[in-house]
């Protein structure tokens, strides 16, 4: 996008004010997130000894996705005179904000050219190169002192790819002056728009003042901090930092996106990295979404949707039927995974194959069901979800064989959440036998869709099963494969996180450590080494581990006992234990996942790693990779904690279910959820849970619960739980500390 | 768009077959509408005596948005030898639809180029002019004769905006051969798409062949088909039409343009006529969408939406507040009002000043409000439709004055829907005061906008307040507004159309009548005989009697009882019969109003109506201006005279309701409804009334009633209310005739 933030000053006959021409008196830097506004206080002095302040606050606006705005307020602390203001849009933009990807081609722009509109107004268009969007930016800079506007001269400086403004006008010693610098932007892509240029000009022409326009971008900010606003008491900086991740995350996905067919960026619109690429990461950052602002879920899911051709071409080419979407997904849907990777350890290239990650197709199906647990969102359901998690059963359907040897189905030549794994030790090819993550997860959805056409209209349920050809034959191979898919178990009745995974040899983590610190990271060092990770019992993020993220207890419990397996108390902590002793959390979301799934069973430690989690991008552990983007997953998947672990929020049979865990650190927590389409103020201390609908449009009547105590809630009413501190959960927590010696 | 149906043959040494070259033996063109599929079955000799014969069919997918396709099947009765296939996208195409337009540029497309993919596919990029689109079409044509395909030789010529392929095969006696021309399109609107062209071609190359597209093409027909069905027994020919009209409907709005920001073009898809603006007609269209697919609604009342900038940038440069939406509203939301108007019985451009017709933004406010009563959807209403409703009500409030010596508030310088009366007779400027019709509906949606804000979910009423800025006062004066507003009445206590009405000279219609038949458009018949139409009591289409159109008598007793009006049990039929001896129907959609207002009082008149409007594109009652487009809103408008006058559905309180007035030339009618996500099969036979709830996907219980009778239906129920004969509406029926010699 071209850079829309260029505002100078010059001095009186002397050259542009750079901080290195300049003796710094004072700066300070702030980021408000409340209105996730910019404001910078700067205090100097230039070589003839003039003394100058400089107070910016710029904002994009949340009331209005098209607009921006700068505001200077410039006081001359012992000088008057003339100054000049240099006001600009600049289409000469590269992106490298990544170091390495510093050799690939980082401009993206082609100019179509400047224009003017009446004396204030300037405008630049230009077109993206490889997808042929128009994008025009407009500028009006106006001048204030007092109340009153100050009449400015204005000398014009274009070219096809930049223009600018000269503003001269007199500033007086000790008198503020503002500059005011208002921004539009357009697309070919957005609505109501004929030339993104003329658009852009005779919008910000007619646009009202900075002020007014802040005070709606202030209110619209203050509303979504009413829906989206978590507070915790006991801890300041959790407080904080939880705030810090809610603003990030509207910043990227608001109402304003929800309608534009726009995706969850791995490292939101911050960074660069990944290029922008769409990853399984949205499955950790819809549970937020889902209860407070679900339109913004919906938006993601049909820009899923809108790519399902894509997908299903991608099935086809690989012979699968149905849509198998992609691991990297790029901006048409289509699969983007490089195919070789440079280790920066190393410094060589490296085969990278993991786009057999195919759980992301796994995932996507249990966002749109939870979407729809949360919302009973019919429409979308009968309009999108329930043909996008057919075609993905459907696809499942066909990676999957039966063996006759076993009796059960079992999935070949994919990977799981766990990118050490790409296949075995010394084998020709990539991918591995049956992940137990991804089996179970099939086994779950295909129990979902085999009874998913009863949940439409009739008149849809008879158009999707004539148009996608989904035969009886078919919808019993599902129901069959819910109760025989294969999951592979150590010898100890460890899940085995894919089949062989026992056999690999165990690494000598402590070693490892010592001598390299930080092993999050391990594949690159291992290899560095001249060693292949796949040959460990070395997992980089929560793999089997994620089945107790997703599910409850007694969801496995009936999968597993579907499937004809074992499932006992000790299945959580045992299989957590194991893994967590040979994880390296090389995924940031690994802190996210044990953080859940220890919520229960080791509250202790379930709060270390949401406080790693939390601190992740505030602290930027992984060492630069917080300006390369920040990472959505992580900061909406703390928020998700907060919800689901901590509260303990969980939906079954239509009851809003709470199991609070509330962590020993915090005094309380509180927050406002929305559950199918009723909002719910949730506050949460050591001894009740208190729920409260309060009477407002929207809200109607809604079933809750704390374990078996289910209650009606109609509009209006309030009711609070007592809370047991006798909790099932403590023996849990007992047998994770004695089989930790294991 | 470029043209993608050239597909022309060429026979072994002879001319491109023209249907001017050879002899025909037969020739027939069917559009089969179930499918809106073309159907042609041609049959010809050349000068060479060779006979053959060719069945053509051809679709545009409701499927798959983005793709259509041409079958021929080829038959050489009585020869053997070789023909060539032309098969080409051509990007030469002109809008020249409509004969007077001729004259202005109709060239809507620069080229950009084209381009192959593998030896079968073509494609072609264009972009328009004016916005700057890019369009892309890419076509695979492929022969097949039996089960197996046909060897061609293929040649390649193309230009910049045209490109051809010429296919080359051999034919046998009696022996059928199937050209098979698939296409796909795509815009830069379109989402998920990059390059246009690109996507295209490799979508086209990759797609199934004719066969299997039109099977889906089929499924998706019949889907739609279960759905908006309305079925009617006792007349052939009114249950052929109103499918007519309901194959035309979808073809223009569905599920596949719901989620494209296309608005409801007043003469569909079909011709170039009013430029493809939005008029207020949508009102007509939207109740049949309201309860079969609200997601068509929701889209179009969104596209609305995405406009309120330019509604309310139009109020401020008029000096009012709020939004001003436009009458004719162009792509970006601007109003497109031409301010001359060529007069075709004169020859004479004369002023037009139909932009003043600002009721267009009561219709919108009605249609949102509709909306909602009918699906009940919370997220629209706090996202969009109230943000709408509020600014359309500080509209009002702003262009009405208080006039203290009436002690009400009045609204001068609009015109009603009625186009005869621009101004008053000699005035020097357009618009007249007090339009009954526009000023009631202001009373009615004042009431409903000052009890607005106790919908919402407090946060958003809270945010619209702040960001609107909507103080306490504006809300008193909009609650005294829905108490106070002015409505004129003739002495005899006739609602006055306007203020001054009475005082107009009567016409003579009957003298008009037969002197030139047809008057309809008696504007320009007045103007050539040089006459003003302000002069008359003459209405080109239902004005005043639109309110008896829109609210039930108990809605409209409320509203003026609120006003301090009197509303008798005779105010609708007197009305109706003073107004309807004054109206020409000058507009199609008048027929449509009156079969309406007349189906309680006198439904033999109703029903006369009901098939001048039925019949008005099948038999281009207007001497062809139906080739210029279809009558969106006649179209629609018959569908909802049978749901909503003849059925007799209405909301009250959340609650269907039903006042059935079967008309006496049908033996019953049925149709599915969908209210508030719940599908309900309704059934009218002359004595029983038969509601149906299947148990399906999204059904959820229901209150439903005839008259005082309510009944509540759960999933999986049936009932039958039994149909008295001694109507109410029966001394309606009596006073309107006794009323008609007045």
């Amino acid at each position: 996008m071209p850079n829309w933030l260029v505002l100078q000053l010059r001095i009186e006959g002397g050259d542009v004010i750079r901080l290195a021409d300049v003796e710094l008196l004072g700066y300070r830097h702030e980021l408000d997130m409340r209105f996730a506004t910019v404001n910078r206080h700067l205090s100097f002095r230039d070589h003839e000894g003039r003394e100058t302040t400089l107070h910016s606050r710029r904002f994009v606006s949340m009331a209005d996705a098209h607009h921006g705005g700068i505001e200077w307020t410039l006081v001359p602390e012992n000088w008057s005179g003339r100054v000049e203001v240099v006001t600009a849009i600049d289409g000469r933009v590269s992106n490298a904000g990544v170091a390495r990807y510093q050799q690939l081609e980082g401009r993206h722009l082609s100019p179509v050219g400047p224009r003017t509109l009446g004396p204030e107004v300037i405008a630049l268009k230009t077109e993206t190169r490889q997808s042929n969007l128009y994008v025009s930016y407009a500028a009006r800079t106006r001048v204030f002192r007092g109340d009153g506007s100050v009449q400015v001269e204005r000398r014009l400086y274009q070219m096809e790819d930049y223009i600018q403004q000269v503003l001269g006008f007199d500033v007086r010693q000790g008198e503020a002056t503002r500059v005011e610098k208002l921004v539009t932007f357009f697309t070919s892509r957005d609505p109501a728009v004929s030339d993104t240029l003329v658009k852009a000009a005779t919008s910000v022409a007619r646009h009202t003042d900075f002020g007014a326009s802040f005070e709606r971008h202030a209110a619209a900010w203050e509303e979504l901090w009413r829906v989206c606003d978590v507070r915790v008491s006991g801890d300041e900086s959790v407080q904080l930092l939880l705030r810090l991740h809610i603003g990030h995350v509207l910043q990227v996905c608001s109402r304003n996106t929800a309608d534009l067919d726009a995706g969850l960026p791995a490292r939101g619109l911050n960074g660069e990295a990944y290029r922008g690429h769409v990853f399984w990461d949205e499955l950790y950052a819809f549970p937020f979404f889902n209860v407070r602002l679900p339109e913004v879920t919906r938006g993601l899911l049909m820009y899923r949707y809108r790519r399902i051709g894509e997908a299903r071409a991608a099935a086809r080419e690989e012979g699968f039927r149905g849509a198998m979407f992609p691991w990297q997904s790029g901006s048409e849907g289509t699969e983007e995974t490089q195919r070789v990777h440079l280790n920066p350890v190393s410094g060589r290239w490296e085969p990278d194959l993991s786009r057999n990650q195919r759980h992301v197709n796994a995932a996507i199906f249990w966002n749109i069901w939870q979407y729809f647990q949360t919302t009973h969102d019919q429409a979308f359901l009968r309009d999108c979800g329930a043909e996008m998690m057919l075609d993905i059963t459907r696809f499942w359907a066909s990676i999957a064989h039966f063996n006759p040897e076993r009796e059960r189905y079992e999935i070949h030549g994919v990977m799981g959440p766990d990118e050490f794994h790409e296949k075995y030790p010394d084998a020709p090819r990539g991918g591995l036998r049956n992940n137990a993550y991804t089996n179970v997860m099939v086994a779950w959805l295909c129990d979902i869709s085999g009874n998913l056409l009863a949940l439409l209209p009739s008149s849809r349920a008879e158009e999707l099963r004539e148009r996608l050809g989904i035969g009886d034959d078919e919808l019993t191979v599902w129901r069959d494969m819910s109760r025989r898919m294969f999951v592979p178990f150590h010898d100890d009745g460890i899940i085995s996180q894919f089949e062989g995974y026992e056999d690999l040899e165990e690494l000598d983590w402590d070693a490892y450590r010592a001598k390299y610190g930080n092993i999050q990271r391990l594949d690159r060092i291992l290899r560095a080494e001249g060693k292949d990770p796949n040959r460990y019992k070395a997992t980089k993020q929560a793999d089997t581990v994620m089945l107790f993220f997703l599910f409850r207890d007694e969801e496995l419990r009936e999968i597993f006992g579907r499937l004809g397996y074992g499932y006992g108390l000790d299945t959580v902590p045992r299989n957590v234990a194991y893994y967590d002793r040979r994880t390296s959390h090389g995924s940031t979301l690994s802190f996210v996942t044990h953080a859940g799934v220890l919520a229960a069973i080791d509250p202790e430690s379930s709060w270390e790693r949401f406080l790693v989690a939390l601190r992740s991008d505030a602290d930027d552990i992984q060492g630069g990779t917080t300006k390369e983007g920040i990472h959505m997953g992580v900061m909406a998947g703390t928020l998700d904690l907060v919800q689901r672990s901590y509260a303990g929020t969980y939906i079954s049979d239509g009851v809003l279910c709470f199991d609070p865990r509330l962590p020993s650190r915090l005094d309380g927590l509180s927050f406002s959820m929305q559950f199918r389409q009723t909002p719910i103020q949730v506050t949460l201390t050591r001894d009740q849970l208190t729920l409260a609908l309060h009477a407002e449009g929207g809200s109607r009547s809604v079933r809750v619960a704390v374990r078996d105590d289910v209650r009606k809630l109609s509009v209006g009413d309030r009711t609070v739980f007592e809370l047991s501190r006798n909790r099932a959960t403590t023996a849990h927590s007992q047998q994770f500390r004695s089989s930790a010696p294991d």
